[in-house]
């Protein structure tokens, strides 16, 4: 079965993806039947490409600039099944990506996101949509390598997910970790920069904005929730904090930007935790998520220092279940 | 849908199974759209049961014997769509639980099992009878309530398992636990058989039979190895060993039953972790599994004191993706 693929944006999330299509397309149509194409991948300042019957990845993953210039078309007239949103995150707004994703289901396409954005500040109105024309509304990308919804979908149906604990910001448990050892503030946040796991923005990863968007996404998916990006009550990570994480390391503790989830709301900010925690083996850019549930028990999942590979697999697993005929939603309530 | 189930075994999984279908049956319903009515129990000692239009799950469970006494049925007479395997593990050879697979399957029917046994042993020819007739073959319960499977089949598709490490056991794992505190590895034992975690074969949880078999379940499954469960090599938890996890416990660090797999085969034994380890905190009867993969990055799942409810869950799971029309089986290699 062939899975026509339009991608929207082509950073570094959307150039790992298509890598990963290359290096994983036997492995797919072998193992799961799943004969994936991309037929074409929209920009908004670097140009666009189409082909019907499959764009030539290899040539466009090394191009800076894709070949066509002149306006771009409308989602609604792509040959696509599925549309593959790895637009810049805008996670005060969730635009333009709100309106891919609206667009492509509109048009009958099954949606998988990167972008946190259309999901913190839309789900039930994309969840609603989807459901509607028997679409899939898949962003399992948006948590970066964890593949939270994967499991709540699979794993938990029936179950109830009463609370979450979690490390979901990398940069700012990177600079955490790093304090802990005796590196200032300024220093793990231009060295996390760098590495490319922070945001240009501070405020995006040690004021807690962007832990606050991821809560308010599993909230809302999966505690049913109606949560506000600007509703997570959020306690910054400031000087004084990383040297609290430095004194708590001489104790054996850690301290992290830790997002806790209950129905009565989020919270995103320093807490120390003890080795006992399940937390607290998570180092450097490393994330983890517990799951605290009514009769499937209290699971921790964690993922080590993911890298943007890691990203663009989680839009792979996704696709893998969309095509699979996979388009059960989970349910806003 | 109707999706009719019989349940071979009625023990304490097989009881906490029914009761968890009479708590869900509603939200299985309204959710899922899953109608799971039990036609038929079967047991070995205690008697059987059997309406095909839905037995009186309530009246049953509170009930130590089944009201028929006769000749049990064959599994091939049975008016079911999906059979579920709960009876008394045989490690060793996997039997009387193999023949009730095999039976089901060859009848047409979807299996679930919380038997190791049969997983263990005879995997890659239930999975090929399985995916001969298009049925499903799910086991997730066979490793209590850790979901490693369905994150596998859901959250991993395309992706290669390299490497394995886990605490799999949880009687293992509470004796050391307790041993680092100072209490003796006889006085432990009996604890964990108290809390009815420890099988009563020693040598099941000590020696590392049971770890092995999980070990031999991971590899054939995930890395499509053709492992034994002989072919684990085992290094058994002595008191020698309870001294070293109380000396390790006042240096900061732990002692656990490690299993660790690669292609190049399995290891069950005891090993010093530090606190950086993701399992680290694995304490007690908690259980955890770190999967190192090609693409996806490195994932460690763990979950907490796992009770007999949330191995029940396993199955409960296994059956709404099984009714959804899930029959994809991680295939052997």
């Amino acid at each position: 079965m062939t899975t026509r693929i339009a991608i929207v944006g082509f950073g570094n999330v959307g150039r790992a993806f298509a890598g990963l299509l290359l290096q994983k397309r036997e492995a797919l149509r072998r193992e799961h039947g799943v004969d994936a194409v991309v037929t074409a991948i929209l920009t908004r300042h670097h140009g666009w490409a189409r082909d019907d019957g499959g764009l030539d990845l290899e040539a466009l993953i090394s191009s800076p600039e894709l070949p066509l210039r002149d306006s771009r078309p409308l989602i609604a007239v792509l040959a696509a099944d599925v549309l593959v949103e790895v637009s810049t995150l805008e996670v005060r707004t969730g635009q333009p990506a709100l309106d891919h994703l609206r667009d492509a289901l509109r048009s009958g396409m099954h949606v998988i996101s990167a972008n946190q954005g259309p999901i913190a500040h839309a789900y039930r109105e994309l969840e609603a949509l989807a459901t509607e024309r028997s679409r899939a509304l898949r962003f399992e990308a948006a948590l970066a390598a964890l593949p939270v919804f994967t499991l709540a979908r699979y794993a938990l149906p029936g179950a109830k997910v009463l609370r979450l604990r979690g490390v979901v910001d990398s940069a700012a448990n990177y600079v955490l970790s790093e304090a802990a050892r005796g590196v200032s503030l300024a220093r793990a946040l231009t060295a996390a920069r760098r590495l490319g796991i922070a945001a240009s923005d501070t405020s995006h990863d040690l004021d807690g904005w962007g832990a606050a968007a991821t809560a308010a996404i599993l909230s809302n998916v999966l505690l049913g929730s109606d949560l506000r990006v600007e509703d997570v009550r959020r306690t910054p990570i400031t000087s004084v904090v990383a040297k609290q994480a430095a004194a708590a390391a001489r104790r054996g503790k850690r301290v992290r930007q830790l997002l806790t989830i209950t129905p009565d709301g989020a919270t995103v900010g320093p807490a120390t935790l003890s080795s006992d925690d399940p937390l607290f083996a998570v180092e450097g850019s490393s994330m983890a998520l517990e799951l605290e549930t009514d009769v499937a028990g209290r699971l921790v999942l964690a993922v080590h220092e993911p890298r943007v590979e890691q990203t663009a697999f989680a839009l792979l697993a996704d696709l893998v279940n969309v095509a699979r005929g996979g388009t059960t939603n989970i349910r806003s309530r």
